[in-house]
């Protein structure tokens, strides 16, 4: 790629990212603001002044890419409907682009942490690679012969919406679903089994912090996890089995040569990732148990840096 | 395509279909003969012995395509395990073709039968389309872009082994999985829950029958519900509840332009395809809630008439 600068926007259930990339794998300029309680207009000028924030720090970048945890039709940059935010029919690109100046592309969050990973980090080389990202939600990204297969208009690879348990509980915001991974072994879903097994092991680190009142959430579960909490450790695994269940049906349909698994939930590391592994090992079919599944190398940049590499592959493609 | 005649060949779990195709949905020639029960070496000479059957036939005939219900390596025609038949790490395509003298290509039986859908029947004309097959097992075939996606060496595309119970029943053959779709929706599977359903409804025409000895098997189902046996209209319904699971996941993650259901089960017709649609239209995130689930129109030739295809795509590939 020739060494253009591009913005990148990663909006997130919590947070939005923003940052300008010129054709590596680091930000040169980035800036970070809460994303979570706004209304569908508020968030369209949240993207359009950090983009021009951006803009203005970086007067040389040619385009901005835009990654939202939504369904999207692709071409026409138009968000059809988001599990976590208020975003719902929107025409996101030439909202933004309008306000901002620049050409703008609006894809899935979990498509650019793939492309980014694909391009520079534990995905670089391959043809056929997957990727789920699991935060508030869980994202997800294809890549099938060296480009992001994205189904027929855009609103595919929602990898978060594979259901793990037919009659599981009820999955997240506008997702009509029961049982999905994301509903399972999300970071909500983690707060949520942390809730549970405090209840259960009241004698347990969470089952204390629960006593002194506090509304045990995800990151709760990997701080006692982290300090060795039995109950924490507990959670963690039951949802290494529910990720790893996702993993079996996914291997088994698109045979990658590798899955990246990235976002927040990925701080527990090994804890999360080695049970999430066993099931592939054991559950999947010849030879697809055999496909590595690896942590994202990128970290919570890989949108950002997936969002300005999809407006450089754009602006390549336009000029 | 061109005129020319080329031989297909379908093994399934219980029986080998095997016609001469000459670029329509129909059979010039076919054959049929049981599968069951034998080793490895007799089903290479089978498929051998069909083959030359065929060429005899029609001399004209310039190439064979094989499918299996196995896990293939497509570039070396290479089958690596089966689920249903006893088959393993068998240099198939080499073996058929020194004994039949023409070229010959081995796939996946349910990427054939995808193939055959996507050229003649319910898939023709879109280019993204998924296709489950279900039988003894069930089988899958992905079409992306207009063409087979088979997976990084073609061994994907087990749409059969996406988990929809995450302890569900022990899935079938040397499938390590439990609770895969096949495991719950198979033909096999019907077997399994009606004689739960007859346990449970000894009233029931297929509890009756139960009583009289019989080991009640798929198509005691399928006869019974047909006759309106509530039993049986509960087992199918049932099937169609894991059936459609499958498909909320596979199109949320692929979002195709259709969904095409063939094999033996689909001779249930909508007391199965009903209850299948209405998960994917509840539980699906939009707009792949709206996706159409279609009966295959090629019937049970859909496996052979696309393994011919195939031979054809591969022997004007090598003219």
């Amino acid at each position: 790629m020739r060494q253009v600068e591009t913005i990148g926007l990663d909006l997130g259930g919590t947070k939005l990212a923003t940052g300008v990339v010129a054709g590596k794998p680091e930000a040169v300029w980035s800036h970070q603001v809460p994303s979570k309680g706004y209304s569908q207009l508020e968030i369209v000028d949240l993207l359009a002044a950090e983009a021009n924030r951006a803009h203005q720090a970086r007067p040389g970048a040619v385009a901005a890419g835009i990654g939202v945890p939504a369904t999207v039709d692709f071409d026409h940059g138009h968000v059809i409907s988001t599990v976590n935010l208020d975003l719902e029919d929107l025409p996101l690109r030439d909202l933004v682009a309008e306000r901002v100046g620049l050409p703008v592309v609006v894809d899935n969050d979990g498509n650019l942490a793939m492309l980014g990973e694909a391009l520079y980090g534990a995905a670089r080389g391959t043809r056929n690679a997957l990727l789920l990202t699991a935060g508030t939600g869980i994202g997800g990204g294809i890549w099938l012969d060296g480009k992001l297969y994205r189904g027929a208009t855009g609103a595919g690879a929602e990898l978060g919406h594979v259901v793990v348990e037919i009659d599981g509980h009820p999955c997240q915001g506008n997702c009509p679903g029961r049982g999905c991974v994301e509903a399972m072994a999300s970071g909500t879903a983690i707060g949520r089994h942390g809730r549970e097994a405090a209840a259960r092991h009241p004698e347990s680190a969470l089952g204390r912090l629960a006593a002194e009142g506090v509304e045990i959430e995800g990151p709760h579960v990997t701080e006692a996890a982290r300090q060795g909490d039995e109950a924490a450790l507990g959670v963690v695994e039951l949802t290494g089995h529910y990720l790893g269940t996702a993993l079996v049906s996914l291997v088994n349909v698109f045979q990658p040569e590798v899955v990246v698994l990235g976002g927040g939930v990925i701080a527990l590391g090994e804890h999360l990732l080695e049970p999430a592994r066993r099931e592939v090992r054991e559950r999947a079919l010849k030879p697809m148990n055999r496909t590595p599944v690896v942590a994202a190398e990128l970290g919570p940049a890989a949108g950002m840096i997936g969002a300005a590499a999809l407006a450089q592959l754009a602006w390549e493609g336009a000029a």
